[in-house]
């Protein structure tokens, strides 16, 4: 007979779990690993909100086990290290991605694309290499290789540097990649929430955003992709596009948005095809492309770039018992940017 | 009050053309320009039917003008050189492919890339420099900027390489910008039709083409389509696809064979979007990207790399008075591979 999450391993764990697709948290006992040789153990202190656990809570992407920890921007405190860690010492402050897992002999394991590898294994709701499923950081213990560990700059607050582990990553990979990032490209962001927020010029729905955008947040101009005249005078203005957008919408104007050449990177994650025309595409020599978080030695590197230019990301920090009500108001896009949950302080044992 | 096609310009012309989106080709009077002092002047001996002139005779892409006087695969020998024509002279073998006009001012000019200038000028039915409608090469005569003429290799039968000039740069030109012929690289053409036919391993829904592209084509393999097994087997096997398909399609099956990073090119043109699943492009940082023909200075290399590896079309040369047939043919996709009208015997004059 299977054991119970809560018997799997030697040490006991506690989280948020959801325990069906109405995606409602509730408390969860289970257990973790012992440290093994390669392992880094660490007190969970915070842990952000992204978008694709809404997702996962509500299986919209059907690939949800039941009872699901979620939670992928993770951060905290050292606790214990196994034999043959090299990189980390208790006491550090340490963060968990998206990633725990992957095959490490394939081509793109070899090029420190851990993220493209096809048995990837994703930090909650995964099966591991020992068979059990993987939890998230909505718990009070994280455990994990220290090749999927990353090392948080000493200057940078956990609270506000959780989230560059999945949305500040799923938007820095393709700047570098698809080389966004030469002197005088204009590059466009779609969607000013929790990916779109952490670069740099917006294309939003919401008007209401644009002081914010342009005052706060340091982007360097403002289009609402709902006013023609906008998007008419935008035409063909735009090297690349980064769309962060999980829901389901147009992708013809930020086609036409783009130059000759000109790349659509698509990071997020829509649950039904989108429509794609191909005339466009044709006549500009135009891609649209996707880019899925970063591998390890990127993150490493987008974290330490962080700490060096102090970015961070904004967010909300909110108690463990409001969960659901960031989840429901995450939903509604009711966040500026991104929920981070305070489990050090707040997540209490039952 | 505007002149008729038969008195725009001085010199008489004699074609076929469609009258309406009925498609229906019949005989026609108009006229052409007398040769400027960048123009070449020349008789056209074939022309090939493209998918895209179908396309076109019928208004399925809603940009038709009718009388259309169709043909962009246009052959010929060299009648009259205008004043300052450097690269021609009387009696050589030259070709005139989609294109006759563009601004030469934009950036996309500046990088011989004609084919992407927002003001390019196609070869038929769009609007000249002069304000007159542009006439294909269904037609006994044709005249063309220097720029936009192509030098035919001595050794290059007219018939057979007529289909280069618009299936073949349509083919060779991604193959070349999208790097898919560096060594090893495992590459796939999808649809074994007047474009698909020109190049590698071969995609298709048909079982019944295997041994013709294998055995006759030189094909390395064959893929069915519709075969799950056979699509279960090639999964993430392909470093790139040419997608020369323009009728609707499902693009999921395409981007599962490629391998990450893979990219998917499109230069057929669906006159509906098609359904673009985001997950999978994610999960490989695959690319969906388009490709219109090529720039004048690539089609002139393609060109002349066809001429030294004596590479040319597989025809079917029909006379004149055959067309409307070949378009119903071609409809039906009955043709191997590409008709060419043999326009020098077989026009006459009404």
């Amino acid at each position: 007979m299977a054991k119970s999450p809560e018997q799997e391993h030697p040490t006991k764990a506690f989280g948020w779990a959801a325990s069906d697709p109405s995606g409602v948290l509730s408390p969860f006992k289970f257990s973790r690993r012992a440290t093994g040789e390669k392992d880094v153990r660490f007190k969970v202190l915070y842990c952000g909100i992204c978008h694709s656990d809404l997702h996962m809570v509500k299986n919209e992407w059907g690939f949800s086990t039941y009872p699901l920890v979620p939670g992928h921007e993770i951060v905290g405190i050292v606790t214990e290290v196994g034999s043959k860690v090299e990189k980390f010492k208790v006491g550090d402050k340490v963060g968990v991605g998206c990633l725990v897992g992957a095959c490490h002999s394939c081509d793109n394991c070899a090029n420190d694309l851990e993220n493209y590898c096809p048995k990837m294994i994703l930090t909650y709701g995964a099966t591991y290499y020992d068979g059990t499923t993987t939890r998230g950081g909505y718990s009070d213990v994280m455990v994990a290789e220290e090749r999927y560990v990353v090392r948080f700059p000493d200057n940078l607050p956990l609270d506000a540097g959780a989230p560059l582990l999945c949305a500040g990553i799923t938007v820095y990979s393709p700047l570098q990649h698809f080389g966004f990032t030469k002197p005088g490209m204009h590059i466009g962001v779609v969607g000013l929430g929790g990916l779109g927020h952490v670069a740099v010029t917006v294309i939003s729905t919401s008007p209401s955003k644009k002081k914010e955008a342009t005052e706060h947040l340091g982007a360097d101009s403002f289009l609402v992709s709902r006013d023609p005249d906008q998007m008419q005078a935008a035409l063909g203005t735009m090297d690349g596009i980064i769309d962060t957008v999980s829901a389901v919408h147009p992708l013809l104007p930020l086609i036409d948005l783009l130059k000759s050449q000109g790349k659509l990177v698509m990071v997020g994650a829509p649950n039904r095809p989108l429509e794609l025309p191909i005339f466009p595409l044709l006549m500009g020599r135009k891609i649209v492309a996707g880019s899925n978080i970063g591998g390890m030695k990127e993150t490493q590197e987008m974290i330490d770039f962080a700490g060096k230019h102090n970015i961070t990301a904004d967010v909300e920090v909110v108690p463990m018992d409001y969960v659901n009500t960031a989840m429901e108001r995450l939903e509604k896009a009711d966040v500026r940017y991104r929920f981070v949950i305070d489990i050090g302080n707040t997540l209490k044992a039952a």
